[in-house]
């Protein structure tokens, strides 16, 4: 288990049977597994054969941890979210982060069209060691938290909202033309991508 | 002359020869002209028939104005541009709301990655009557000042950047999923289209 | 309540048990209240807690209005459509306007490949203080009427259509290329940010 | 030679030699000859070995026409265009309609903004047995007279225009959305192809 | 009733009670409607009150048909499909035609991969008057035709295929590429459309 | 010397020293090279100091060939192309097949809107080993001709053409679209790429 | 039969009726039968009238195979899959691919993110005499694959992923980008055209 | 001067005079200055003000480091490039990072075609702390990268290439379907902000 990190089962595109067998089998050896895009249904089926299974309906992980691994409270790694639709992605970046072994402190449902919600968070912002900032319709707070930060921020664009939001397409191209403010950017929807290597970053001496 | 319009010509496309004839025509009756995305060609020869004509040299405007229109000065415009490069697209904005009789204020350079020079303006965003706000590569800024001002914004993507910009587009879709922020948008780069819709909205009574 | 503004809450992606939580504690402070993307499941929760709540089907809005705004008769909001089933996001502005304190006429049906029809409609065109424009297949229309009319012009582009619509694609980049006839464009489907604009702007003075 | 049918040469994309040598062998057997998108210079080589060739240079093209096609001067094919700058193209279409033996008449900047004028037109396009529609910033334009009038339509998008345009995809999708008028339409800036096909058309019986 | 032009409504995005409500006005006064997109529950509402209605399933069509219009049975218009799928946008692009007053013979399932199947109909597609070419994963179908046949060709994508197909947008630009076989593109599925350009041309004199 | 297989040079944005860098050395120890997307100062450069390297201009590519490759002249690749201006990707398919070990025959111009030239070729057709299609406007050959043939068929769409082909997108997705017929695509104008994958695929025994 | 060749039924976009229908006939005269993206409904119906009919289930595949082809087991084809979604459409591809005639060997699973994992099948790579590679989310499998075999390698993107991919768009650009090391690329999901191209490879002498 | 960072200048879009103001004004009180995007012309312009400026022809760089920063040798960055012409844009990642005190390594010219090239670098991507992967036509470069380090990866997308490179886009797409193997995205060709990004991750203690 290096520096917490756990297997990982991507689910999506799998039948509840292949999930199930997966699991079973990291079960044997692993301390600590996450599963991805996993279904309630499929949820049920691991808990019958792995009972210390744990699910996140929001984030749709399924997860299990049987020792917490060793954690820096010092350093911890700032989940912001832009909208509450935006919550169920940002959460699969925060589970993942934590499994991984990281603090993980959240504040959600802060757009840049209210700026001022935005700034009362300031303090939070300039503390956290690694942020990761989750967006679909205003893909634009990436660039104002990448201002405010001097730590890496991690942008995370979700495919919700509608219209010429094109499926995330917007807060996507939005988010890469931030990129000087320190910004990286991870695939749409992809909370477990950005919890990763916002852990990965946090882990660093 | 309705709320201090001008006659409006639009140079892209046409022949140095057919911009002089047309300006040389419309001079005869009117006092007040506005040619847009003219060269500095085309504007040479506006001026051997039409010497009052003055041109704009970074909004790539040739304006005649023969009788300044009532201004009221109470109600001012703001232009605002995100970066520098996006002035010449600004300038269009705002001699365009000039010529068609606004008082306007300009507060250029002013990204979201650096929200702070932002929040400085803050008065000035609150006192506009109309706001204009032009941004390429921080389409983000409209939803920002949407968030801070309670009068219309007009939004005004720009095709400068690079790369995932895609040529205005990121910044337009940016732009279109800050709506719910009383923000309207014109096309890509379309600074005159925005100072004239801004001036239209600005002699509302 | 500035300006005749009510609480506004987009319920798309909130469950019902959320929208109904936050329903009941706006409803406890606020005069007028308006939800979103409201779903009848939605209102039938909302309802039991909130008796003075009301459906509007059509539009997928939720209001609540204790007190009726002043109302300026004279100055009067013209939401136009160019197809019947455009109609959903037209009445979504015309009810957001009106809920905000509008005089608010409608003229739905009225594309322009039957021109003669809309030429019927000028003198509530010429008439109105701003004019919002709903269509999927003819963006064409916000065209047309920002040519007709003086005022204001606030283009929806709708996804309603087929084909090389793409998903109001189309009429989005349509009604862009028309921003030089005073028109300002909002996201495609987004009604009420359309309504919204329209009541900033016939509120100025 | 069928319906006034002349030998077409595609000049882009071929160097002067090789067009010079093609125009040199059809002009030993035919009566009427066009080359399109030919630039002055491949003009000033052609015009050297044939002397009868001549230059349309707004429409880059070469036409050799050694027997005037008969013409019925009843049924005319009538090109129109939005604005100035899609002339061009709409020259293209014209002189290819009349190399193939039409009667045609042009009405050219008759934009949708300023419907008057197009309404001034109603006359010709109620009486034209074919019509050609150009346009690159108001695709508008074809649903409008495709409204007006009970013959058929071709439109041509063009590549006119900036921003949201994107090279004449916009007016092209705008056009596709307004085939229930009895539209066809042909490529971004294909004048040539739209003269033929009003051709073809013009002369059925 | 001009040349066998029926009325038309387009039923998609309208209820079944708003069909059946203009559907029966239409009733009174029409000797012929045409209703498109209807299903078949809309159909059966229609029926219960217009009697005489019929459905064209594959077509999804709606037909009333008191009095047949003269048909020039020596005018036929050609209606071909690339694969079987196509077939029920090309049935509606024949039926639309045959209410309009036109002879139509039908060719389906002759892609270009098999090239020979298609040469086969060399002698129908030299005959026909106007001819209508349908395909979703063929839009190659269209140019090799508009190659064949001297009379005008309506091209029509649709959205059937997988892959890069990308909802029909393959099939529409490789038809707008094949523009100079006088050849003129409709939207994408849009069948109606098509048999109404094709009817126009057809009734030409 | 694998199966005739050349060192290969992509020349494209590297400057003309370090082209002549690397041919200087790979000309040491090689029998024949070949370097794509070369200018022809690029090669006056390298022919001083490799004499017997050679230039074919349309092609674009340098070539050095110290000792032909036996090549079994039974199994012929036959490189096709649709237009005139697509000969320049064709002939970079071609040489680059020829200097791998080929025997090559071109067929050049045979577009489908002239589908009698094109089976005029069909013994050819039926002969060939490994086909190439290049193709920008009209990508539809490659279904036709994948329809014709029973050997596998590489495809090339090219840039070539204006409007709706969206700089060979047009051609892309038509050739994709065909791959049922034994139909393989390469990149848009990668003539090299499809030369070397035909050779490969020509020396398979 | 040639070289193995089966009739080939693609039933997407049939009905049930005439799926059996064309199968029924096909079995009166055909040794073996393909019947492509064939749900089980379909095999139900089928099976009824033709008892030797086979399904797959995941491959979506309806196969009749009434006399093994001969097949050269020297020569074998490799499908390659990079994640375990993209297994449906590999199979389509190996299961089309040997009942063509040819021996067919799986490696499925071996993202490039796990280098070792493929590098561990270098032999496999190396021994094969065709190769199919499928990949979704990592369409750069080709690029390194094709890099390792010196034979050919047919790239089938799958829409499978999530985000970015655009319905396998990400991954069918990335391919095609990687055409020079001997790489050809099919439809997007187009198991069945990658099958039958590698089976015409396979089978050249 | 916060760990190493510089003042930065972005000079595309910015007159030389422009850039020489505001470097003469930078260069007063900072220690380190950089300027991006510069032109030789504009660097001779600084050099006569600011005779210390240094200029980095293929990055495009201006730097005026007046004292080295402490820099830690025991934490490199590695800089990939794929392609020779990928270097320019992985040289502005370089220096960008070494302005701002940072050990930094480059291996250029690793493309995955040729896995062993990469493989043979096996040890340097182990152990450098953080990674740049610049790659236009092999966006597969940064998944391979990814799965082999177990530190952070900073992809950057070069518009280098042509066809269906889209400008950057199908690089820019694959490396978002790369994420989870630790790999944060920037924007097409923004070397600098990948440096800046690499020197923040670098300097975490
Ligand atoms: N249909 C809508 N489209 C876009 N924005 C909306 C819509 N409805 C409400 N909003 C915005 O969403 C905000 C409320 O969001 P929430 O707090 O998630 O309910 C309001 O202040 C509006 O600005
Ligand atoms: N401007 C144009 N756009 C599209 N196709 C054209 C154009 N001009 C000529 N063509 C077609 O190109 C063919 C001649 O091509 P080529 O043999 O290369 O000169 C003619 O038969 C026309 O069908
Ligand atoms: N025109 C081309 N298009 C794509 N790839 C090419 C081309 N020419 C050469 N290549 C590839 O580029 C490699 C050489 O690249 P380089 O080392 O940059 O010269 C060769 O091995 C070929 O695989
Ligand atoms: N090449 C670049 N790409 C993107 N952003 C840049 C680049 N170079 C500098 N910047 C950013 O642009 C800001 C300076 O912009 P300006 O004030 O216009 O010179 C810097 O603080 C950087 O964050
Ligand atoms: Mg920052
Ligand atoms: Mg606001
Ligand atoms: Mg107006
Ligand atoms: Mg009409
Ligand atoms: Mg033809
Ligand atoms: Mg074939
Ligand atoms: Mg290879
Ligand atoms: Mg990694």
């Amino acid at each position: 288990l290096r520096q917490g990190f756990a297997e990982v089962v991507f689910c999506q595109g799998k039948t509840v049977e292949q999930v199930l067998a997966i699991m079973n089998r990291l079960a044997e050896y692993n301390r600590s597994i996450l599963a991805t895009r996993a279904t309630r249904e499929m949820y049920e089926a691991v808990r019958s054969a792995v009972p210390d299974a744990q699910y996140h309906e929001l984030a749709r992980l399924i997860t299990v941890e049987r020792q917490k691994p060793a954690v820096d409270n010092e350093r911890f790694i700032l989940v912001m979210s832009a909208g509450t639709s935006d919550i169920p992605v940002a959460e699969e970046a925060a589970i993942t982060a934590e499994i991984m072994g990281n603090e993980v402190k959240r504040v959600y449902d802060v757009g840049v069209a209210g700026i001022h919600r935005l700034l009362g968070q300031r303090q939070l912002i300039e503390q956290a060691n690694v942020l990761v900032v989750v967006a679909g319709m205003e893909g634009a707070l990436a660039s104002v938290v990448g201002g405010m930060a001097a730590k890496p921020v991690i942008a995370v664009p979700t495919s919700i909202g509608y219209g010429a939001n094109f499926g995330g397409l917007a807060a996507l191209l939005s988010m890469l033309n931030s990129c000087a403010a320190g910004v990286g950017v991870v695939n749409i929807d992809n909370g477990f991508g950005a919890g990763r290597l916002a852990s990965i970053i946090n882990h660093m001496r």
